[in-house]
């Protein structure tokens, strides 16, 4: 599937500024960035890395609560917050849904993917195939490698079953369930462990939100020392 | 600390159906009792057990999300979304915060109380103490029950931190916050396992929210087959 690059939102708000204090493999950050993105909000990326956050950055978050949006003088932390906040302060398109029905269906999903998808996949596959690495702490455990990889196929059907009855994962709109679903795969699928063949529904939602404008910067980022997976940045995979 | 328990809330709004799916010794299901009967929501309980789900329950959440909440004819899963959907349908009381910046820091509680205390603390003790044994699944694991202990000590010293600055966790009034801490705390209490004598503060607020007619449904539940702590019940602990 080839789909034309669409032209690059316009930032508003120029005037106040606002600072993302993020990780570029953060799956967290990464559904952020792609909602605010889609919001048209102008913003600076503030890099942080884990275990080593700024002086500036605990300032912010002393008690280390993970990622930051800094909003003119004020400060949003936590991604739960971050996205009602933006949807609250911004309403001018709306991605939470419009109904209470269709809220409480976005809201379900993004809690679905932070917190089951998380905890059940990407917390293993970064753990094992990142963290341990950059802390020396030894060879994956290919026991865990292997638990992310079941569950992942049962949330790769899910989101196909999702795609076939829904326009975008949420319902008829593109909402943050879709931004959020997205932050997650695409960490996994940077690092090539994404069995898209055997997925195709959810195959075909991916490549419908990877070729939107928002995420092309996520796919023009590395991480240093670990390349990404052949396909990572095509929108036709 | 003795008080005086207070008049039982007047329910509201008796004439909409309200059922709520919960399962006892679950923290989520109980924060969302604490904030229902704060909301003077009236509502039938339905008792659900882990891993033998009625088939009642299965119609409304074949994915398995939970819990759920039934406001008349809609459908809402999942603990963060009721909770969104419980502030935006019933405003009459606000525990969420007046303010953007009141709601970003209850917001950020409520996740850092979902996630973090969750993971680190609820979700270990329970896992070793009640569904290993409800599984047969063999002896507590002292390893992971020592790491517990270990994070829910940093999380009582952050719970005195934050009560000797305000009235209540999330600032001047009893938000979400409170009946999200308190739910995951009251099951780790049940057990306990809470060493409340190093930590008075966090003794002072959980005294304080423990003592509201809200919470008393909760202090008079036993779980089949565990007996509660000693203290479990007491307002003076």
């Amino acid at each position: 599937m080839v789909q034309t690059p669409q032209p690059s939102p316009k930032p508003q708000n120029i005037s106040v500024r606002r600072v993302f204090y993020h990780m570029p493999l953060c799956p967290f950050s990464r559904s952020l960035r792609l909602g605010f993105l889609e919001k048209r909000l102008s913003f600076t990326l503030q890099e942080e890395r884990i275990n080593h956050f700024s002086d500036e950055f605990f300032q912010l978050s002393p008690e280390g609560t993970f990622p930051v949006w800094v909003d003119g003088a004020f400060v949003v932390k936590s991604t739960n917050a971050i996205i009602e906040y933006i949807e609250e302060s911004y309403p001018q398109t709306n991605f939470m849904g419009k109904t209470p029905q269709e809220r409480a269906e976005v809201r379900r999903l993004i809690y679905w993917f932070h917190d089951k998808f998380f905890h059940e996949v990407t917390h293993h596959v970064l753990h094992e195939k990142v963290l341990k690495r950059s802390r020396s702490g030894g060879a994956p455990d290919s026991k865990k490698i292997k638990e992310a990889q079941t569950a992942l196929r049962d949330h790769l059907d899910y989101i196909s079953w999702l795609f076939a009855q829904r326009n975008w994962l949420g319902g008829a709109h593109l909402t943050w369930a879709d931004f959020v679903a997205a932050g997650q795969l695409s960490v996994i699928d940077y690092l090539g462990d994404v069995p898209w063949r055997k997925h195709e529904k959810a195959k075909l939602w991916y490549a419908r939100i990877k070729s939107r404008p928002s995420f092309r910067p996520l796919l023009l980022e590395t991480f240093v020392g670990i390349t990404p997976s052949h396909h990572y940045r095509m929108l036709d995979f």
